[in-house]
């Protein structure tokens, strides 16, 4: 498994203190798993990491020692790194090692601490330390919507292994096949091309249940005429790749190929529109007016697409723009990779999605899924 | 797939309505997704629910609304639901709803919403009904801590098939097969007996990686002399399962041996402690007391267990007693499910786990999980 240099940490970890500084916070407390992740290598389901002027507190558990200790002395060490080793409670050693800093302003991430650990922290720290915590938002989020040059080579491989899970697996779909059943086959595929596991829970939606987006695979038989939506992806080296495709099980109706091809406009008029400077809205609208003009305004009731990164959804989220919720950041950036996956679904009747993943480039595009995008037609028995 | 039935949601529902009348508070948010199953069935991945005084007030988006309709009139639909469909922002779909039912004091789940959500949610809801948001603390989990009968049901079954699972896994450890291929193999058996997804990712540590705790499985091939420690479960019909064997390659060594005999000890040990009544600490305490007597005191740094359920790691927490965490509730009742897992692990050797699941009955423990716990060697080639 391949990780980020330690050069590279070091730079991602200095360019968050040069911000910090002007939070008049002294230290950062992360808790989200992703942004621990994104600055150190660790990829553990426990630790809280404190960065610091001049080191990167890392609390962890004895479970977590061993692995940690591999990494000394290699290419992808996190520099900087204090260790503290937990006994017990997380939340208590933090505030042991807040109050031996003797830091009296340190932030926190408000979207990955909860109100129960909030409160108690803060209680804790005004009492032993007179140190008080200011709420952080996206603080770390902000620099991963921008990928550097080891997050893109790591994409791009992903992708290309994802491309070749699914023009293997598109093959798959046979007349009497369980969807449960396509879902394993994809899930072991998924594995031998090198992913460490599924980035989500693989949808097989087959005729009527192809109308649920997030439908989970049944008992169901794939059946002569049915569309087949496979949705999946992997975790390749910690970062997300994700891809759609919808087959047809035996000759497709003349419905099916119309709506294929609406959603395929939708899919491609979208990716056309990507560019540094473009709004995220602005690329939602374009799909959404593909299917329009093909009568189908109303049938895709999800976003046209979302980042990949460490996390399978991340900023950027390409949607409609909404009074009730706060814009963000909304132009597109060269560096970005999202997914552009336009679908319309029809209750009682089955549905069509066509997702690929683009990385942003300065002069447009890159599709880093390489797959056909035509409706192929599947004939063969289970 | 089973689900609750209409009536055990209601069972549920009004035992929580009647203690939140004793917190004075009108209605209660939902956010845990894990508390959302357990009260209305539902397993998709967005909703939030209010518990009120006279229904379940459910806030689901277009992906969703089909699935939820599909259970209308169905032995498991959610009693007295009245559903809200987000368009947008759920939290302002949320300060909404909560306006238009007038009401003025509203729990919120205190372990399951962030600060950022807190802080959104606090001052809008002032603002536009003069609303004021009260904290509680592991309400729903309370009452999720002691199974009820429909759950000791799906619990059973799901052990059940893991054991046989397990039957069938632990002879597939071969010389030459890797890790991570051995991986593959179990999550396909698990798939094949029925489960949704597994429970975790699937441990096979091999040799001087199964002194990690939380290994991921690795390109590593299994050697002769080998112990692998092979650790998985599943989730079925929602419910979580958890299981793990340590088998040999080859003839076991002298040391093999003897640490396998010390984490069986410490198992039975605990096993045989479990009764209504007695304190979770004890019943760690009597592992690690298994383990000294075989000078392996040191050799365990996480705790004996977990309680089992809708998550893979819930209360009760079958831990140590520390001073710096907050106690709750100590003793353990019949009903409850939880796994007993010791192990003993050394650096640059390797290690040892054995863990079953139990149900605590009325006079003691039910082995959930039936599999050997004979150290099995494995002979033959990949």
């Amino acid at each position: 498994m391949s990780h980020a240099s330690s050069g590279t940490l070091k730079h991602r970890q200095d360019r968050l203190r040069r911000n910090l500084a002007d939070r008049s916070v002294e230290a950062l407390v992360i808790t989200s798993p992703a942004n621990i992740t994104y600055l150190t290598n660790f990829t553990g389901s426990s630790a809280i990491v404190v960065l610091a002027p001049q080191s990167v507190l890392f609390l962890t558990d004895s479970r977590y020692v061993a692995a940690l200790a591999d990494t000394r002395g290699t290419a992808s060490e996190c520099p900087d790194l204090s260790l503290v080793v937990v006994e017990g409670s997380y939340d208590a050693a933090l505030v042991r090692a807040i109050a031996d800093a003797g830091w009296t302003h340190v932030g926190f991430e408000a979207a990955h601490l909860t109100v129960s650990r909030f409160q108690w922290l803060e209680a804790r720290l005004f009492q032993s330390a007179h140190c008080g915590l200011t709420p952080t938002d996206g603080f770390v989020e902000a620099f991963r919507v921008v990928k550097d040059a080891y997050e893109i080579d790591v994409l791009k491989e992903a992708a290309a292994r994802l491309s070749r899970v699914a023009d293997d697996v598109l093959r798959e779909s046979r007349v009497g096949l369980r969807e449960r059943e396509l879902g394993v086959i994809i899930d072991a595929r998924l594995r031998d091309a090198g992913f460490q596991r599924p980035a989500f829970e693989t949808i097989v939606a087959s005729g009527p249940n192809a109308a649920l987006p997030h439908a989970r695979p049944t008992e169901r038989k794939l059946t002569e005429g049915d569309l087949v939506v496979l949705d999946f992806g992997g975790v390749y080296d910690s970062y997300c790749v994700d891809l759609t495709r919808t087959v047809a099980v035996g000759r497709a109706s003349v419905r099916s190929r119309a709506v294929h091809r609406a959603v395929l406009a939708a899919h491609d008029r979208a990716i056309a529109l990507v560019a540094p400077g473009q709004s995220r809205f602005a690329v939602d609208a374009a799909a959404r007016d593909a299917l329009a003009e093909f009568g189908m305004a109303e049938a895709c009731g999800h976003g046209i697409g979302h980042g990949l990164g460490i996390e399978v959804h991340e900023d950027p989220r390409i949607v409609r723009r909404r009074p009730d919720i706060e814009v963000g950041r909304e132009t597109i950036e060269s560096g970005m990779v999202f997914t552009i996956e336009p679908g319309a679904y029809f209750p009682g009747w089955g549905g069509v999605r066509i997702e690929d993943d683009v990385l942003v480039t300065d002069s447009g595009a890159e599709l880093l899924t390489q797959v056909t995008t035509e409706l192929i037609e599947i004939t063969g028995n289970h």
